[in-house]
């Protein structure tokens, strides 16, 4: 299996065409459209938010995936508006707006599933949204240069577009898996995060793909936090073509998506991370020695979304004594005197003790823009790596300002 | 009952001396010991951290007050050094401070609560207490200087001393109750906040004080946030030292006595968070129509310790699409069209949908130094006012900076 960067060359899965567009949602005239189609049809799975609080995308796309059984033609994203908090009216224009597409592409509304992400509570200008749809449908296309059109479409607060694709090979075979996100701030997702959207041209059933996609946001886009806000649009999408002609279900092309998923998923969350709203460090936060990975999750998400650890690491101090709080304020019944914590290869913190260290070392760890920082709960075998940023005044700059 | 802030004199309790030292803890050489002593003893109450990690003086607080029989001669407090994350070392130096005082006072060491505040994971500089011990001791003074002075050796990053006093009469007598607090950051207390001291000369027994401060702090401190951050050290301790010779036990003395400690109490909460590291704005975020107060209190803290809400707070932004999606991810099952928003008089949303609203005059409230946010649940009767404040890049440069 070969994994491919967003500076690297695409592994483009056949079978998906795909299109962008500036439709004037967003004030600054930037691309807010996107449109991605399968010409013959993809079996599809869907993670969502698992916020009371869903937009109407949400809602509608729930729907369209039950009644399509699992069988899409299209994804259509739009940025700068969220189309959450209108109530009915919000559902009704995304339902329109997924007939829109429909109609062009002549085939039912139930095969569109609709994505938007932006401000809540603002009407989505819907009709600026159909208006665009003959434009997004003619202009589709497959390959390289369309795919990452509609990655940097889907953007809003994001600095860098977000991809990653990966192949492998079964019985002579290739199969190619790619994936775009956006998501900078609201990134804590519960479930799935912000907007994810996987193409591969393996041929499976949606309820095996559901499955897959499962396992590996478990351990990707549900394993990271840049602020602990869980959005009302989150969604991740895997549509799978079969253009590739192999089908999952023997034990090489099973093993072989599952690593890919799982790499494009992981490549795109540390994207993610990286590109954290006035992030300036990525740490992998290693918690080991739990019950279960849920467990280790908790305690992960708990020292990952305090304020005060994350301004530690924005000042790059080997302050533990924060972390130590949040691991003992997680909920999970820790004993303090089995627990220790270690900053890049410096273990601060010893089975309940302060621990000698160097000092000037661990800051120097601490400076650089990926570390690891490791807590040991000394109560089982369960670990797992979680992904999350500091907190810097840039952020408080850029979420002050953002809808005045 | 009458009740005064920081700024008006102190209703002294009678039965309590107080006194503070510089005893060379703080690099800055500011005070950092405070002791106070009830010279016929006083019945005693507290609530501590439930953070499973815990400072030392905690453990020997809690031992001390059981030991006891709730009936305490001191308490010695420390800023500086929290004292945590010693292990069993940092145990027995708590111990020996309060065997010290015991010593000078010509009480046993149960007698004594040790209280401690500043970094995790220093040892304390045990010696550098019980150098000063004898000083303290013979510096003990009643009145309102002396408490004053306690209150201000209690503070790390404190802008400003929190004191609060209310008296009532009962039959002819006056019953004083004074209280002082320190807290500006990791405040997020979970039955107790950072430092709470209240002295009241009522006369009670040790477990009816108990009941009346859980009610008061359930709340008072337990309904307030910074930063989300529970601290290791919190504690809330009250002392009786029965002086005024008013006994509780009739209507009159105990209507008076809990509305003094809730208004004593929620005075100091206020205080705290308009002390909240680099706050600009106290919130008062009442949630309404839940289904109980804990239920109230759920959704009040998904709300106030999110930090795209607090940021847009700081902006003065009526965004109350972030605090609609922190309603819907607190884990309480709301229907988004029951949920109603409100800033200050205006209506924002209204049963799951926007509403109109003149952003210029909600802008307006927002500028304000304190002001309501009010969320309406739909659920039941409860409701809560939870205390909160704004983050702003001055609450990210102090923490980035605090410990190197």
């Amino acid at each position: 299996m070969r994994l491919h960067g967003p500076l690297e060359p695409v592994f483009v899965p056949r079978g998906f065409r795909f299109s962008a567009a500036k439709g004037g949602i967003k004030a600054s005239g930037k691309p807010d459209l996107a449109l991605a189609e399968a010409p013959r049809e993809a079996a599809a799975a869907a993670v969502f938010t698992r916020n009371r609080v869903v937009a109407a995308p949400v809602v509608v796309g729930r729907g369209n995936l039950r009644r399509s059984g699992g069988r899409l033609r299209a994804v259509l994203v739009n940025s700068g508006n969220a189309n959450c908090g209108c109530g009915v009216l919000g559902v009704r224009a995304a339902e329109r707006c997924c007939a829109a597409v429909a109609r062009v592409l002549g085939t039912g509304a139930a095969r569109v599933l609709p994505s938007s992400t932006g401000i809540i509570g603002v009407p989505l200008p819907e009709g600026k949204v159909t208006a665009a749809v003959p434009g997004l449908a003619a202009a589709l296309a497959s390959g390289e240069t369309a795919l990452r059109a509609f990655g940097r479409a889907i953007m809003t607060t994001d600095l860098r577009p977000k991809l990653a694709s990966a192949s492998f090979g079964v019985g002579g075979r290739t199969v190619s898996l790619a994936g775009v996100a956006k998501g900078a701030g609201m990134i804590h997702p519960d479930m799935a995060t912000m907007l994810v959207y996987l193409f591969c041209d393996v041929a499976a059933p949606a309820a095996v793909l559901r499955r897959r996609l499962k396992d590996a946001v478990s351990v990707t886009f549900n394993a990271m936090s840049v602020d602990g806000d869980t959005s009302t649009n989150d969604t991740v999408l895997l549509m799978a073509s079969g253009a590739s002609g192999v089908r999952l279900g023997s034990a090489g092309a099973d093993a072989g998506f599952a690593a890919a998923l799982r790499a494009v998923c992981a490549s795109l969350a540390s994207q993610i991370i990286r590109d954290g709203e006035g992030a300036r460090h990525l740490v992998r936060l290693s918690v080991e020695g739990a019950r279960s990975v849920d467990e280790a999750r908790v305690v992960a998400r708990s020292i990952a979304n305090s304020p005060l650890v994350k301004t530690a690491w924005a000042g790059c101090d080997p302050n533990w004594g924060r972390i130590l709080a949040r691991v003992g304020s997680s909920g999970v019944p820790v004993d303090p005197a089995r627990v220790s914590i270690d900053i890049g290869p410096h273990r601060v913190f010893e089975n309940g003790r302060a621990k000698a260290f160097d000092r000037r070392a661990a800051h120097e760890v601490l400076k650089r823009p990926e570390y690891r920082v490791r807590v040991r709960l000394g109560r089982g075998r369960a670990a797992l790596e979680y992904l999350t940023c500091d907190l810097t005044e840039e952020y408080i700059r850029i979420n002050a300002e953002y809808s005045t």
